[in-house]
């Protein structure tokens, strides 16, 4: 399908949901695509199916603090430089690109990666929400090497990374990002058309646009978005979401630690909701629990949507006053295995408890 | 020349010497080149004006704190590898390697790459001295550029950066080997034959044979080895030198700091010398100064010997109690021109004074 302004809107807002409160302002990701589409002509995205098998696929992602990137802002041609150069390095020329990522302004990355080299763009990606980390990728729990892997900065600066494991690719990378201010912009997991649709998580750019249209068009419609959200849900592989809080922020807590946007979120209970919520947050929204008592755990998704209008919240741009209403998601069984559990489950992030599914929890 | 022990053994002790307390543990380098000399056999020092103008140069090195160095210990081949990689980004072969400085395990670690690749090593280095920075290099003061420039662990990770200037490219490289532990090998500033001949400092290899030399042979002949060194200095590019401090060590204080080995070493004089001398330290020592008045200051050398034998003493081995002799040397004048001081004068260290040549010093 050929990406027009309408189905763009929509697909910010539903990355930002499935982003859990990740990926980076959504707004800006909208203005780089539109930008880039003025510009150079619509994008195509298409089905990991029509991808050969020995093509080669080049994801590409903002790589950083959100809170770095609402203050500098990215030229607009830094990942097309790192794909370029990863291109370069491996002697061969990319298909297309995809998302690493879906959530703010990195399932946009590759679109406009995509308009700028007349690339389509695969409707797929390697986390099927946003992950903090580079190893968190289903890529990586599949058998997909992260490197080569090039990050690059506004002045054009560059670095091309080989590491033994992904998690070592990372480990560089982080500090290479915060050496280049907190956020840059990265190619990698270059594969092949095979490992694609062996690896991601399919049909998430579609699925970001049917949640964003969703939203938008019960709101036209005077229908309460989060009733309209449940009952979507249980149609697409992210089959359980329940409303788990509804309050106001009285409380922000947030750092910049390790090149990561870390913090915390409490909500004080309104309406027929007591206690308070805390979100535990690393870029993204981690773990909830309502006076201690878990509600929601990574990799399920964690999504704060404001009360009125079911926007979601990317959470560089959560604030004290809020009135948000939290929702837990599901996610697909591909990112619930074992293997996947133990890359980006509650182990993943140092958090010692067990991971209990959204549908399970009390 | 075909490097033997006991040249090896001389141009360790000398480069400790010029390398004004930086550059690491000779005793490390030393060893690390007779493992690799009984290896792969004897490697061949040459002169710069034996290498053919268009001729491809690698130098290659160590990279981080010394006081990291001593406890991780390289697996030999990194540098190797560094250099490898580089040639291969490149297209081209290496003619020949050299070091980035003169000064500790880093004029002995491009003799390891000699000896494992069979490739001479050109007599000069990118400094004329040891210094924390690698944008501290004539190569750049003279117009080179440090990238592509490749950075290698013990796990054969490696990273190959790209930057608009060579500042940039030290910025990012010394986030790479703080991540990659603190110390790892780089092979930097790829240059033709003719660049070697014009941007380098000439001979320091064979200058540290021969202070080496002189120190050892002072001693064996029963001669005050620091008369010896203050004779031999006249007859180098290093044409003057002076003993400006000799005491016992009362205080160290050390610590890793962005990746360097800083710190502060407080000497009370004994003898002749009254007051407390302090020596600033970013991996090499770059003031001198008794009871605040200064007496040496970057790039001049400050090379604290062992008060009976002489033997230089590098910044991480400094401890409290050590009976040393601190001898100020001029450097030569192409370390000392306006666009050299502008990088590695006392500016390019947040000092805030101006230069004063040794010679001049009250």
């Amino acid at each position: 399908m050929k990406l027009d302004h309408g189905s763009l809107e929509d697909l910010c807002r539903g990355a930002a949901f499935l982003g859990t409160g990740g990926g980076g302002d959504p707004y800006i990701g909208r203005l780089m695509v539109e930008h880039a589409m003025a510009e150079s002509g619509p994008v195509e995205i298409i089905d990991p199916s029509d991808v050969p098998d020995d093509a080669l696929v080049i994801p590409t992602a903002m790589m950083g603090a959100p809170t770095v990137l609402v203050e500098k802002l990215p030229r607009g041609n830094e990942a097309v430089k790192s794909l370029r150069r990863l291109e370069q390095h491996l002697g061969k020329k990319a298909f297309a690109t995809m998302p690493i990522e879906i959530g703010g302004i990195n399932s946009t990355m590759p679109l406009v990666v995509g308009a700028r080299l007349g690339l389509p763009v695969v409707d797929a990606d390697g986390m099927g929400r946003a992950f903090p980390e580079l190893q968190m990728e289903t890529f990586a729990v599949y058998g997909v090497s992260g490197t080569p892997m090039v990050i690059t900065n506004e002045y054009g600066d560059s670095t091309l990374i080989e590491t033994h494991d992904n998690k070592m690719m990372e480990w560089i990378a982080r500090g290479v990002a915060i050496r280049m201010g907190g956020a840059a912009y990265i190619a990698e997991y270059p594969m092949t058309g095979e490992e694609v649709k062996r690896t991601s998580v399919p049909n998430t750019m579609t699925l970001a646009i049917e949640i964003g249209r969703c939203i938008r068009e019960a709101r036209a419609n005077h229908v309460n978005p989060f009733d309209a959200l449940l009952e979507l849900l249980p149609t697409t592989p992210y089959s359980f979401g329940k409303i788990i809080f509804r309050g106001k922020i009285i409380d922000m807590f947030r750092e910049t630690r390790a090149g990561f946007a870390a913090g915390r979120a409490h909500i004080q209970g309104l309406d027929e909701w007591s206690g308070v919520m805390e979100i535990e947050i690393q870029n993204e929204n981690l773990t909830a629990r309502v006076d201690g008592q878990l509600k929601a755990i990574v990799p399920d998704l964690i999504c704060i949507m404001d009360s009125e209008t079911a926007e979601p919240i990317t959470t560089e741009t959560l604030r004290y006053g809020q009135r948000v209403t939290v929702m837990g998601v599901a996610v697909p069984p591909i990112m619930r295995s074992p293997e996947a559990l133990a890359l980006f489950g509650p182990v993943g992030f140092g958090i010692d408890e067990p991971f209990t599914p959204i549908e399970q929890m009390g």
